[in-house]
């Protein structure tokens, strides 16, 4: 299974890329926005292709094609200029969104934040709520297309060393969990199409994560 | 016909307010932010509801509860912090919309910008862009809805004095346009159920705004 990570130079995105390097059944195709960032991937083997997330949506739609999954790990992150919000978080994911349409590519999975529902914009802290609405609608986007997404909201990422195991659910209490973690769950994830249709929360648990997500 | 406009205490807004409560057919419930903007209003002679875009939707929709429309003409503008961007043109809208939906309003009127069709984020500069989308998005929004929906996209605003003419069309060229020109088309959307399911944009022009509005 070939799969576009889209946000590859993320902390995450690198960890999922390595995670699928290593595996025989997942092979990682890493978009990312410069030509300077593709070393680390060619290291690991993985094909490589330069898209900015502010490019139209036919440049992204040609990094998806041939592939069988897109996977959106990319953020400006809850703490860079509300501008990066709107045209990364919201427009950049439905962007790739539509992208993977275009190509035809129907599994999807969305890297999202903890809690993105309505209520959780209203309670966010007014410096954080701008980001909250930004993911809630690209959520809210993506579920309303006919792909086969998966959607995964991790709790306060860490870059501790990852465990394996997880706690995943439709709602679990707020916790932290290490990025390496996060994208062996994404990897998982893409393993077992028992995840289509479905979001879940994940922080740091006892439950091996190929388990948890079987469970789901 | 009883039209709560969010954003009364707005250009646009005090001028809808000023006719709506001159015609016999229309009468303005005017929602604002604070009470103190109350007077103008209630000189008018126009009901008020003090409502900040930022709460929750059943607040917005209580403010909506008796009345036959709602016209959506509240924003943060173009130049505003990038959060308000999200929290008033995206989010506030969609919440103003879902609390139509929540209040049984069908009736629904949009004061979108010129142009928020995909190809024009693109091709907006990046100060500007985040606007677009932000807009882009709320229009999105509305036209997924099964409301009675009106688009008006107003060409570059200006505070000159309204001729009562205008160029109205699915498109047409960009263009200045007095704000009071587009609340009169605002009224006119109202008066003329010919415009539910349509948007279109608006300039100065030299076609009598009813007759405009009914030519759509």
């Amino acid at each position: 299974m070939k799969v576009l990570v889209v946000g590859a130079n993320g902390q995450i995105g690198k960890h999922l890329v390595t995670i699928m390097q290593n595996k025989d059944n997942l092979e990682a195709k890493a978009m990312i926005r410069k030509q300077e960032q593709a070393a680390v991937f060619e290291e690991l083997n993985a094909e490589t292709a330069v898209v900015d997330l502010e490019q139209d949506i036919d440049t992204i739609a040609k990094a998806a094609e041939g592939t069988d999954a897109v996977v959106f790990t990319a953020g400006s992150g809850p703490h860079t200029g509300k501008d990066k919000t709107i045209m990364v978080d919201l427009d950049g994911a439905v962007k790739t969104i539509e992208a993977a349409k275009a190509a035809g590519v129907k599994r999807f999975i969305m890297i999202s934040s903890f809690d993105t529902r309505r209520e959780a914009i209203q309670a966010a802290p007014s410096s954080f709520a701008p980001y909250v609405a930004a993911k809630h609608y690209a959520d809210e986007w993506l579920k309303r297309t006919d792909l086969d997404y998966t959607i995964i909201h991790p709790g306060a990422l860490t870059n501790e060393e990852g465990t394996g195991k997880v706690k995943a659910a439709t709602e679990v209490e707020r916790g932290e969990v290490p990025r390496q973690d996060i994208a062996s769950v994404i990897a998982a994830s893409l393993e077992n199409d028992s995840t289509i249709g479905k979001e879940f929360q994940v922080v740091g648990g006892t439950t091996p994560i190929n388990e948890a997500i079987r469970a789901l």
